[in-house]
């Protein structure tokens, strides 16, 4: 049996995935069973292409800035492993380079596909009968895995667009003309970020006044209904949508553009510009749609401190579980109670959570469909406490180093 | 002559504007010369409706965290005063309001159209012999007022800017495909903030690669072949652009969107999508266009120290000068070293401020007409530097309470 392991990330980035890129390394360092641990650079295509760079080195400072840093420092790649019955020559090699450099377990960072690696490359290692453990560490913003009460990135992504809507209000409320803003936030098929920015409300701001989510068919004769009305109870109306928000048959609500260029194809803009247009005709107030872009999973220095803690733990955790010999797994968070927040790290089987998503429940939704329920805030509040110290240099945000990924 | 004043602020919002608030209500609160200070809600429009709340009554708890609030506190306003020999009226009124409360002193802190207020009224007060002392305190993110070496809020805006574009290179970097990113700031006619995305590069990477301004005329065949050069170069392009590029002609880069709704007017989306789009026909390579929305001016959880300090000071030096007598002016900014940073506080006429604007100068822009000099980023390193602790509540970024603004 092997004494090295590999590890690396995939999809798309979160503020927390080099966190759990961290728990790894300090528990590979730390472990008796494991000599070296290698990084492939790109995802399941880095071992392919044997691109690996040695972490076992790193020193305990860099491992700590790591864990603040956002984005991924191994590089991901989008590459989906063929059915091995179909075409077994992937899995030769990458077993193959295993076996090379004397991997005894492989460590995959990562969302739905991911996890449909880690599914399938340990159903194959069983197969052959390969003692390479194979494990998987969830991550992403859209909080949409099954199993796991919650997953990494998800409670720093809700935290950033929460603040930012906050903020987004206060820079509304300074004039004295009606309003409405609308606010575009990441979740094509999942309204877990979108609801969470019902954070952002205290006591004397109801932003964002509605919350529309992909889990409810979206109406637009409805949403100018709702809004009429509560534009007559308040001056500035802000409005969180998701981006995946469609209507019930299926349709995503977008605006249609044709340029004026000579090549002019027509394009889709998301559903905050659609109804800030939508908002002009007709009802005819000031309005301005605000997508929160890729800093709301980007954004490492406002990383929420449980999220990062958590996600060194998912990390640590799957090196213990395969020096325990599991493999086929996905390390989970399990919620003991909401008020005090307390959870404890588990293991699933993984192939019961590779491509499946998890969608916000109907009942945390009310039943107009336009805001959710004191569940969904009770549930999210805890994820987004805390926060990490940036380190800033000259002023601004600074992170560990990255010319590996950089040309 | 009275012994009270009134503050008020207009235009829009900042990072820092509430900070040079607090330096005047800190200021009169110390001043032996001053009884009560007012704050009028909605700028000059509160004076004229008498809609005042007394600020000489807060703690320095809240002052301090007032400091580092952003938006406005006391809500703005668009009202730009006529010419009193058209229409004096309105100076009657106000005029009429500042007897009847009692003020010696008025502070009005804003860009360009507040100031033009400022010298309005002073030269209003001349004319009738009043005795009340008109100030002036600076304020935009757009960096464009003469005299003052720069303007608060311009190097929190600058510093998230920054900052966010280093967020969002680290976001690109991950992926082993090339990219163009668009990355569309504020800054209609003055390229400052969009200059000063060249802050956020480092040894390693080079984004923003490009940097266009408004200063200069954009030419699309010019940036396709910028473009494809430095994608020869580099995998992940992220470039800069402000919301003003236009061309030779004057007419601004912007995408036309014809809607297929009922009322299909078309809409003008703004230059980053425009460049997005072209990319996309020109190039073909995967390309993504990013727009630093308000965040960018009200941000305040990253707000400069530098700024902060430099705003409060100017408030608090309006006051002292109001008190040594003095009348029309604006408070300034003298810088007198880059390295140590150094610098003064003054003030001058503000008739020779009021409607006019700075640009970045020519020299500080290269002759390709796509980056800027060493020059301007010495000029505005100083003015990011510092970190201010913000105050988080529940893990939300928490504000002064506004509700006098929110309806």
């Amino acid at each position: 049996m092997g004494k090295n392991c590999i590890v690396a990330q995939s999809g798309g980035p979160t503020a927390a995935i080099n966190a759990s890129l961290a728990g790894v390394i300090s528990a590979v360092k730390a472990s008796e069973n494991y000599d070296k641990l290698y990084g492939a650079i790109h995802g399941i295509q880095g071992v392919l292409r044997k691109n690996f760079m040695e972490l076992s080195v790193l020193d305990e400072d860099f491992i700590e800035r790591l864990s603040a840093t956002p984005a991924m420092y191994l590089g991901s790649c989008r590459f989906k492993l063929p059915d091995y019955k179909e075409d077994e020559q992937p899995y030769k090699d990458i077993f193959g380079v295993f076996e090379e450099y004397d991997i005894s377990a492989f460590f995959y960072i990562g969302g739905n596909d991911s996890m449909d690696t880690v599914a399938k490359l340990s159903a194959y290692a069983k197969k052959i009968g390969s003692n390479v453990k194979i494990a998987g560490i969830p991550k992403t913003i859209d909080n949409d895995l099954l199993v796991t009460d919650h997953t990494p990135g998800f409670g720093s992504a809700a935290k950033y667009i929460a603040s930012s809507i906050r903020e987004i209000a206060y820079d509304t409320y300074i004039y004295d003309v009606k309003s409405v803003t609308i606010v575009e936030i990441m979740g094509r098929d999942a309204g877990w970020l979108t609801a969470s920015a019902a954070l952002s409300r205290n006591e004397f701001s109801m932003a964002p006044h509605l919350i529309y989510l992909p889990e409810v068919s979206f109406d637009k004769e409805q949403f100018i209904v709702d809004l009429k009305r509560e534009l007559e109870k308040h001056k500035n109306i802000i409005v969180a949508v998701s981006e995946g928000i469609h209507d019930k048959d299926g349709n995503y609500i977008a605006a249609s553009t044709a340029k004026e260029d000579k090549f002019g194809h027509a394009q889709l803009s998301g559903a905050g510009k659609a109804l800030e247009y939508l908002v002009k005709e007709e009802i005819g107030v000031k309005v301005r749609s605000v997508e929160i872009n890729v800093l709301q999973r980007a954004a490492g220095h406002m990383a929420s401190k449980t999220d990062l803690e958590e996600s060194i733990n998912l990390g640590s955790s799957a090196v213990s579980y395969t020096e325990a010999g599991e493999t086929g797994f996905m390390t989970v968070i399990r919620r003991l109670s909401d008020e005090p927040y307390t959870y404890e790290i588990g293991y699933a089987d993984v192939s019961k959570i590779a491509n499946e998503a998890k969608s916000v429940p109907v009942s945390w939704i009310n039943e107009a469909g336009n805001d959710i329920t004191g569940e969904l805030i009770k549930y999210v509040r805890p994820l987004v406490e805390g926060e990490v110290d940036g380190y800033y240099k000259d002023g601004i945000v600074e992170y560990v180093p990255i010319p590996h990924l950089v040309k």
